[in-house]
């Protein structure tokens, strides 16, 4: 029953599925997981999805077993999977930054650099990250996989942890000091190199690239229209180069025109006040579901 | 209290419930279900909702206690209840198919056919609906009614069951086989011939309809608007069927017009990259919340 | 680590927490609130997010351990509390109505009128409110401070209470009577008076005011567009006074033309039919982040 | 793989079923149910447990698909199995009452006694006792099956209803008024006549009866143990006939004797206080797991 | 339908309900509270039990509209209320210490003792109490009524808080240092003055007192039974003091006796190696339900 | 603040984190653990807990960083641990079966024993028992370390999975087939070589064990009594092996015993209708919280 052209697809399991599945489904993919099957549902024939771990992820895409999988850096990395990467993405958040694996100590700690490691026990789940890094700066320490509450060791079963962070309040919590970031990661598609040669399956990998990127572009921007006086809109353009290539059309009243355009959700709080100081009316914000340029 | 202008509206109880609200919400119809009272809000005072279960609703739009109601195709027909269809709907959702009554047997039943069932048992929630099969294919078979778990039955306590399914996953994991389909099911407007004939009851009737429709139609259509430049327009156009009649509208910059237009939420993914190929530029894709044509 | 240009921000914990969060967020600034922090991530750095009681916001205010806060009227109300009111807000909700606070008794109770209470117990979380309502009216009764579940105590414990609702069911399911309201309440953004004479703080304070304002009065208005032939446009204009303001512009079809404009929600419901009925066709309606005059 | 010696037997599905396991599981048949399979564990090779929605046991007993089961007196009448009752049980409750089926009305309704039903309409889940009920008073009425929510449709949807209710504080919530009890039901072990024939079968299903009826009587029961001087022993034994037939062994200290006996548990709450004023001391009371008398 | 004996009795809502009902089962009187209705069910008809918060039960029972109640000591003196205290409990818990409350200040706050808190402000629940504390420290400080949360204000919005802890964990994990102990709190049942002295309330509440103590005193004993060679017995019994007079009955088996006692839960895991070593052999430990000496 | 003598004791975070915690309160040691700190509280001063994943408890024990903890004998051995073990323990439950680690493969796949894995790939937790496993059946095959959901990867990432099971019934749902064990594991008490020569030390970590043991064996043990008549009681003690060692006791009625004794649980099921046919009466089984022998 496999259809000739079928493109086998993972997706991250575990604290990212939830997202990845929504994303994807702005993409235009909708995906049901049901807990009786192991396969999900998509509304595509030609898509074979399956949830496997981040951590694992590029690996059977290495070994051929996933045409292409969404995964982070961080575990390519790790697992220095030799893989094609198609695409990075943005999973917009509230802190709209990425994540970062770093060195981090308790605050009273004597450790201030890496140098400082030397002898020491450090406790990771990126064993091989870690290692990587140490040989970098030429220390000797010893390095131990960490099941899980890594946080928690650093004050009393290791010297020090390599554990992922974004806004570094989790450690803070649990009073560790940053010393040092080793990586920082985002969400990357990637495809096996047998996988990218097959023009069908190229071509369809990189159909939902642009779907996804177009959909995660849209999530951190939005329309905005508003009308102004036609005497006022040159000013408004040159002070305003955020509206770069607006749509300008002719209002019905005489001497008012609309000004449409797309811009960065985050700046939107800054620039409204602006417009309405540079004689806007009627500004109106709008959401998107795909932005593709 | 009771004003002289009141539709009595009734809403399915249980799993349809949520889904219904917030279509009924999108509608413009803003519905609160309290758990401490068994009559909902609504914010208009000239209808008078009731939550009840999706198998009874026809039944009670018969006798007049509604006077009309929101419930499925399957339980009207089961019910052999006498009412009025205004209209059918679509709840979009993930799989974008019409649930279906099957007769379904375990995957190695000799059961191969209706024909089969010849002196044999079978469970179901719809005992009329599988009664009136088995005289159309003039087999005679006992029909017991199933308070629930009806999958389970079909391997040790009865031959066959008719039952629901959407995608049919429910049914391979208890390692069922669909044998035919009885009836294909979706939801309906329906009401009271008497309602029906009662001039108010019927424009408001008909109102909600109308709105019921434009929000579900909305969910799965999108706004899409682009630019190109205005020598491959035509093209765009021509090769493009899907976009039927949209809004042209010229920009500022000379020889470039915009192009709006209201299309499937699905076909989105294969247009998309087709408008990138044809020339077209700066695409976004923004979400409705009615179309009504 | 202060930055120098700050602003403290006192937010409301608990029932109205999610609701200010979500609306916040709405309006530009993203909050998160995690559980083993009481300082909120805010992705501004010119904002401290305080978390506080709705009860004590205006307390910390007026003494200027905020800069400003979002509170009900009610509880400045009930703490007398001397700050600057910067706006209104109306949280748009399914009954759009504000929440009052009500004198209630049990439904045979001989209590018709604030006069009735004299030399009774009346149960409150307002207990200033509630004394300056009895010292208006002139009646004596004593009134003692209710730690919660106060609707029950008025069958049995006290002989009235004074108790917030919106639109009466919760009274009504523990069979209370409403004899009068007492105060009408809505989220009002304060500000502390030196705060306010600050002109780097009161340019921020009026910024979120702005964004905040923008972003409810989105809430509950919805973009509207509709194709009409030019002959029926003057018409259509006239008899519809809702769609005032429009921006007209030409299609491509001869003699057809585009209306958009901005209008209330609730009224949707109503002009649709109307429009449709006027000769509008393609009608779409489209949902807004933000709407700033 | 079927053993030559198996036993099926059927426990109640649903708002039964985790009180049903819990009373196997001190009778000494451990149970447990994975939501991954329909057939639950049981750690007796000679048991095939299978979990039944408790209105359909009796039918399945009665066919042979099941050897026997637990489920309440109600359905076995409702539907007029023909099954051998081994026992009936007491799952003992904070109420210790039996179930009851009642004809329930509004508060307000003129019908007061069951002949004023005549012409009327009355929804139930058990139609079968209902109409039974009816014959007996020779009162003709429609009795219409209800799918759930019946308490809701006693006030607008039918005239009256057959509820079941143990205290009778739903009904009252709901405003409604017993007007006569149709049927007391509590849970019954039944067997199929076929089962119950084989010996080995019958010897099993005795079994298990004879442990269930011990481990549901030490529900209800309790140990008790005190010391009383041997010179007050006669008059505590004659005043307090609950102590029925007590162990009595004379301790070290002279003079004085240990009485320990088994009572119900309810009971205790008055006697402690008697047994004190009789003069015993060192009074224990401790919980047992199973009483065989 | 009021029974002519029956005793008001107010159990405290909240965060103690569910530990209080519980207590009361075991004491022999089954409690179950419906979402349904606020006056709970009791198995006893000559009780009506309401469920009022902690911090009210003694305003009411002063005030007569309770009979009695179970409240802690610290509300009763925060109220002031004047009312008979029956008896106390230990709620027996995992780490068998009452509560306390404590005045807290930062970490690293100037405020080393009672009388820095001069002229500074202080935020609480307990608002006389800490007053009464302030006035016999002749110290005059502003105390404000918290609504909750204290333990975060006492690092920005206040000087200093007093709050309720056990084990002061949570105060730690908010970096807050105790001061001193204004009070400590048990659980209390009160009576009204006039309800004392009617002799059947009196004997009413006696009773439940008698039980209540007992069922919490069978928390923290254990019944413990061992056997020892008669030889050995002597030097057990000198040496283990806890065994207070024991039960020493003979065993079949020559030479040996059996050897049975009610001892605390808490020194069993001192006291059972110590047995072993003294001879002791086949020791048991059993649980108890209630000790009444 | 440490105390000179301290214990730290590892227990298992994670799915065995709850029984653990119970069983050592049976024992005798509440711990209760806090969202807020990552100390648990434990009611004894001389022990620190710790709770870390199953997986790293043998390695901190054997570095020193714990003197002793609970852990899977599975995990002590895949990390190859050096550490002293004091004793082993049943977890008593539904199953009364220790954990195994299978191979296991698809129903259908062509490997039926150790030696068809030459060449294969296989994922699991415990690589290296897997690694040693195959180095002792001679087979060469690849071992990747798996994250999770193990399982549903023997469909089609690698050929065989090592995982670990109870009742086979997880590995059924999925479809797969068991090849062969590779290991049984059960709790086991570990500790430290050098903690275990310090005698202070050594005799906590024996007293802790001794409690553990008899609060263990506690739960698959009841006590049991029962009266007969003198003249039946040879036979009933000859005939009925289990009743080893009992207490015999006179009664007050001529010619009877009480016949008590501690009894294996899951027998009592066979035993107490054989006691009844023996002439035994008043039969009553209780529970127990430790027997130590």
């Amino acid at each position: 029953m496999k259809k000739k052209h079928l493109l086998r697809f993972g997706l991250p399991k575990g604290s990212l599925q939830d997202a990845t599945i929504e994303k994807m489904g702005k993409a235009g993919f909708n995906i049901s997981v049901s807990s009786r099957s192991y396969v999900p549902y998509v509304d595509d024939e030609e898509l074979a999805i399956r949830m496997i771990r981040a951590q694992e992820i590029s690996r059977y895409v290495e070994h051929g077993y996933l045409d292409c999988g969404i995964t982070g850096h961080d575990w390519i990395q790790e697992n220095g999977s030799k893989v094609h990467e198609v695409g990075e993405f943005r999973f917009s958040k509230v802190t709209r930054q990425p994540a970062r694996w770093v060195l981090a100590v308790p605050e009273d700690s004597p450790i201030k650099s890496v140098k400082d490691l030397k002898g020491k026990r450090i406790a990771t789940e990126v064993v091989n990250l870690t290692k990587r890094y140490l040989r970098k700066h030429k220390v000797k320490a010893e390095v131990e996989f960490s099941w899980g509450a890594t946080e928690v060791k650093a004050h009393e079963l290791v010297d020090a942890i390599v554990e992922i962070t974004e806004t570094g309040s989790s450690l803070r919590a649990n009073k560790l000091r940053i010393v040092d970031t080793l990586l920082e990661s985002t969400p990357r598609l990637i495809a096996n190199h047998q996988s990218w040669k097959d023009p069908w399956k190229r071509q369809k990998i990189e159909k939902i690239a642009l779907l996804l990127k177009g959909a995660l572009e849209a999530e951190s921007k939005v329309g905005l229209k508003m009308n102004i006086a036609h005497k006022n809109l040159a000013t408004l353009l040159r002070t305003l180069p955020a509206l770069r290539n607006p749509t300008i059309s002719n209002l019905s009243q005489e001497g008012w025109v609309a000004v449409e355009t797309i811009i960065d959700e985050h700046i939107v709080r800054e620039l409204i006040p602006e417009l309405k100081a540079a004689g806007a009316e009627g500004i109106i914000e709008y959401p998107l579901n795909k932005v593709v340029y």
